[in-house]
């Protein structure tokens, strides 16, 4: 089951902004389609600016009680009252995908409290994470997150602390997307 | 980039046998075609009998040590010497893929070294997994191997033992495709 984001000029979400954080440039589209969870939607279409595909999964690093504590806070979309999104291509180097899973969860959690320190904002912060790696694609992963426009600040509190911590050094692309429904 | 095992009357592999092991029925097959890391093909021949798809990754449960032990035999496939091969998809039910990374590491390799048990026979078994579940597949996993006909039955004492481990108790779909290059 593929999800697709793609930039043109349609679709619900209008972008905002689009930053690259790191890495190369992105073209910048005026509005954004979210389709979640298709089979066969391999059609790019000729006018868009951007299309990224992934496939939403189990999870990878998640322990047991880190487990139960996310699930106090499920994560629901298309909330009417979260206006504001985000989507966060990330790629990271070879380096990262040379790890083993050990390694991998070492730095991910024991040493960036990746999910450690999220966990406080996401009652706020609705969020899915679609992996794009293995399909080809320019990055490894969408993030997308959608919140409300007050909570815009708690967001960049959360993305801030993210991009700090030895997790995010294997980080090479990473582009941020804000968009807001319409 | 996705990978796609097609069962009809054409490809290199004549298909010796096909045995449903657990689960329901499979169609039966002339020949094989193997399609490797292709983009965009998601294309279905009418007259195919069976298609399967799934993408290689990163290792998910491998740890440095094991990993070490790994990479003294490494796969390669497509050796001439290797005329016998063996495609067996793989889905296990949903108690499994309830569990977190750290417990599903658990099942499979503290509990049933399916690393550990597996690593005498890498020297002459080549193998090389597929990931389904992701795309939407009827299997989780595809898992291909290639072997000289005079070590068949090595390859089934592999899969006798696997088939007998804790980790199998999760497996509710599983068929035997054994096939021979021509």
């Amino acid at each position: 089951m593929i999800s697709s984001f793609i930039g043109s000029n349609e679709g619900n979400w209008l972008v905002r902004s689009t930053s690259a954080i790191k890495g190369s440039d992105f073209p910048i589209a005026e509005r954004m389609l979210r389709i979640d969870n298709e089979l066969n939607h391999w059609k790019v279409e000729k006018q868009v600016q951007w299309q990224l595909n992934g496939f939403n999964s189990n999870m990878r690093y998640t322990n047991r009680n880190e487990r139960k504590e996310l699930d106090k806070t499920p994560s629901i979309l298309n909330l009417p009252e979260n206006n504001f999104a985000a989507l966060i291509p990330i790629k990271k180097n070879d380096e990262w995908w040379q790890l083993t899973q050990d390694e991998r969860r070492n730095i991910f959690e024991e040493q960036s409290a990746h999910i450690g320190f999220s966990l406080k904002y996401l009652d706020k912060i609705s969020r899915k994470l679609y992996h794009s790696r293995d399909l080809g694609e320019p990055f490894d992963f969408l993030t997308w997150f959608e919140f409300k426009e007050t909570d815009e600040s708690l967001f960049n509190e959360l993305t801030d602390y993210l991009r700090y911590t030895p997790e995010w050094n294997y980080v090479i692309s990473e582009i941020d997307i804000r968009l807001e429904r319409i």
